[in-house]
């Protein structure tokens, strides 16, 4: 039984500190003391540990009429580099930030499709990275941390894929291969918990405790905040909601079970939607995610009836499935993002907008706000950069994190006769 | 954005040093200040103010060999008695505890089947209170807090039972006419949350810093846990697991949505299954929920292939909605609790454990573990006997908590153009 120290606390001051000048741009002591409920004093200090680290520095000094003039304070543009490395499926994309978190470069390689190993990945990258020592941006800047997001389970902590199907990973060790690739210290994630973090410094995290970030994709999942922070779980895999049970033997889903919420609600599931309805539809054959959600929403909107279907009964499962979440966790909010609500359209939210009433119980449907944002694909990588700023936090002494801390490693504990271990999962992927 | 103060600390560290002495029995500050790695100093303290107080006595010395002897404590049985009632749909019982929090007395009274109003609830517990105080385990003790058990969903800060559908109440005031009928204040609460407050300090919460605590009954619930503390949610509403969809478009379920877990694991669940295995088995004529249960357990073990169908038709829903948890939280632990845990034999047990497996993807399913506990029906009492004394510590000015706290009050919100709330539900019941 392990308590908050004052340590603790000081580190969450920190986050909270961090996240109001991030989020102000440039801010005096006493906004950030305002806005955080933090004394004028901790604020002071917090905020002068950060500018003789070069995190934060003075941005200017607004006088006032007869008194000292007052300090205003900004991220340090000037103080290195953050790599955000997203490692999807079809592409890796590497995004440079500078430590106010604007990004300065970019550069994005396909990857074939099919399996990839560990070093296949790190030599891509490696690659771009050289692409982009040799523009203005990166040049020869030091890079003080990265963060990668990799596709499936990911251990923060030990540095592991666990489980990545689709490339047929299985316990990958990925932390070394990725530190020697960029050169620098590496944080690796998965970009749900990226998109989460994301939302939590720039998004509904300012101004709920207690949300949900669902992500909306070619896989969906769900971020889950609770308190001002982000919940890991006990191995990093908290918020795996696409793949709980909506539709009991149902469609078959990639992981293995039947009728999971990403089978109706992620982008096969919405193909699959409509090719139920209509067989021959011409879009049915559309294999391309981003192109296929486009041209469905394009010919809902032109009066495509079993488009429309396909819509309607996806925002039905959407309602149904975000209605549990709020079942569950009876939150203050949900955010609805990813790649797919800025092509949605208004059919699909105005579908969930009329359904979640009767998917909620009184109690929890009872003030909880729900609100679908456009984060253009953007999120993943801001919310990579946010981790890989908290890495170099940490590295330098001024930890800040924003993630309930992971529970003792398992040997700590002890066994109950009475209880077991779910068995091992080693004849899974056959199935 | 609030944040822990040293004050919250101290309250947290009160009561891992109360959970470490209820749970041990008879302790040394040296036991204590080992089990809850806080410094001796700190327990040195927050022992001596319990004891100033009467919470804690010392219970005898223990001489070393050559040096002083060393003190222990106990709870402090003599200090006066906490009420823990719980109030269900066809009964009304309440429990007599001392401070030390072993029941004393107990009375029962049936209710009447069909609805109750607060006025006629709060007469049946004066009534059975005037029982109890005639008999010698209660006598002319103080009552220092009553800790009261609501069905529905219960607002304990505004206290409001906010909707007991069965009784038609919704947002109905019952803190006053409680506390007029005990003499004494009064926590409301649900008996879930109770349950789970009853594991976290006897249960699973003295492993496990992250785990859901699974009440089978009547109705079906699950307490979420995390970091150590009871995750109540924006109105005390977490939880409502059995209010999730696992059956799209399956079974209507008393709340008014369709093929929620509680209508296939639930009491009522496993007769309708019953009674589609088999329309004309005797069994599905009996309409007493512990009276079916336990007989269908036993027709199960003399052979009945009906009856075994039916057990195994709820072991593979309930593995499917215990992985949809163990998915979305990738809690340590699962504990599944409530009276049916009891009834069950090994049957649902052994069929959960089979199937577990394929539920949990491979991440979170790695090295989780569950346990089966006979609470006999006694856990929501001690919940509530417990949330009855955290009620008097704060009364005294000691709290000490085992719950995250709730959120800012909505109206303090900035509210935002893009989201929207989700509309009134006062149709829903009509449904
Ligand atoms: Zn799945
Ligand atoms: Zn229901």
């Amino acid at each position: 039984m392990a308590t908050k120290t004052s340590k603790d606390i000081r580190n969450e001051s920190r986050f909270m500190v961090l996240r109001s000048v991030y989020a102000g741009g440039t801010v005096t002591r006493a906004q950030v003391a305002a806005e955080t409920a933090l004394s004028p004093a901790t604020v002071a200090t917090l905020v002068g540990e950060l500018v003789e680290e070069g995190v934060l520095r003075e941005a200017g000094r607004i006088s006032s009429q007869g008194g000292r003039p007052t300090v205003t304070f900004q991220a340090n543009p000037q103080r290195g580099r953050l790599l955000a490395i997203d490692v999807a499926e079809t592409y890796v994309r590497l995004d440079v930030y500078d430590l106010a978190l604007a990004r300065v470069d970019r550069e994005q390689v396909e990857l074939d499709p099919g399996a990839q190993s560990i070093e296949s990945i790190a030599a891509v990258i490696a690659g771009a990275l050289r692409s982009l020592r040799g523009r203005e941006a990166l040049g020869g800047e030091p890079i003080l941390h990265a963060g990668v997001s990799l596709p499936g389970q990911v251990d923060t902590v030990r540095g592991v894929d666990v489980f990545a199907p689709n490339w047929g990973w299985r316990d990958v060790p990925v932390a070394d291969a990725l530190t020697e690739a960029v050169d620098a210290p590496v944080r690796v994630d998965n970009p749900l918990m990226a998109m989460a973090t994301g939302e939590l410094w720039f998004g509904a995290g300012r101004r709920f405790r207690d949300f949900v970030a669902v992500n909306l994709g070619t896989g969906v999942g769900a971020g889950i905040i609770l308190d001002g922070q982000l919940v890991r779980g006990r191995g990093n895999s908290a918020g795996e909601w696409g793949h709980t049970t909506l539709v009991w033997q149902g469609r078959g889903c990639r992981c293995g079970r039947r009728g999971c919420v990403e089978a109706y609600v992620g982008v096969e599931g919405m193909r699959t939607t409509l090719g139920e309805i209509a067989p021959d539809h011409p879009l049915v054959e559309v294999r391309h995610h981003r192109a296929f959600i486009e041209q469905l929403m394009r010919a809902e909107a032109a009066g495509d009836e079993a488009a429309r279907e396909a819509v309607l009964r996806t925002g039905d499962h959407l309602a149904a499935g975000l209605g549990n979440l709020v079942n569950l966790l009876n939150p203050e909010h949900v955010s609805v993002l990813g790649w797919i609500t800025r092509y949605a359209g208004t059919e699909l939210r105005e579908r969930v907008r009329e359904r979640i009433q009767q998917e909620c119980l009184p109690g929890p449907g009872a003030g909880v706000s729900m609100e679908f944002t456009d984060t253009a694909g953007e999120s993943v990588s801001l919310g990579m950069a946010v981790l890989a700023l908290e890495g170099f936090l940490e590295q330098v002494g001024l930890p800040s994190p924003s993630s309930l801390p992971a529970p003792p490693a398992p040997a700590a504990r002890t066994p109950h006769p009475a209880a077991w271990a779910v068995p091992g999962t080693a004849t899974r992927g056959s199935r």
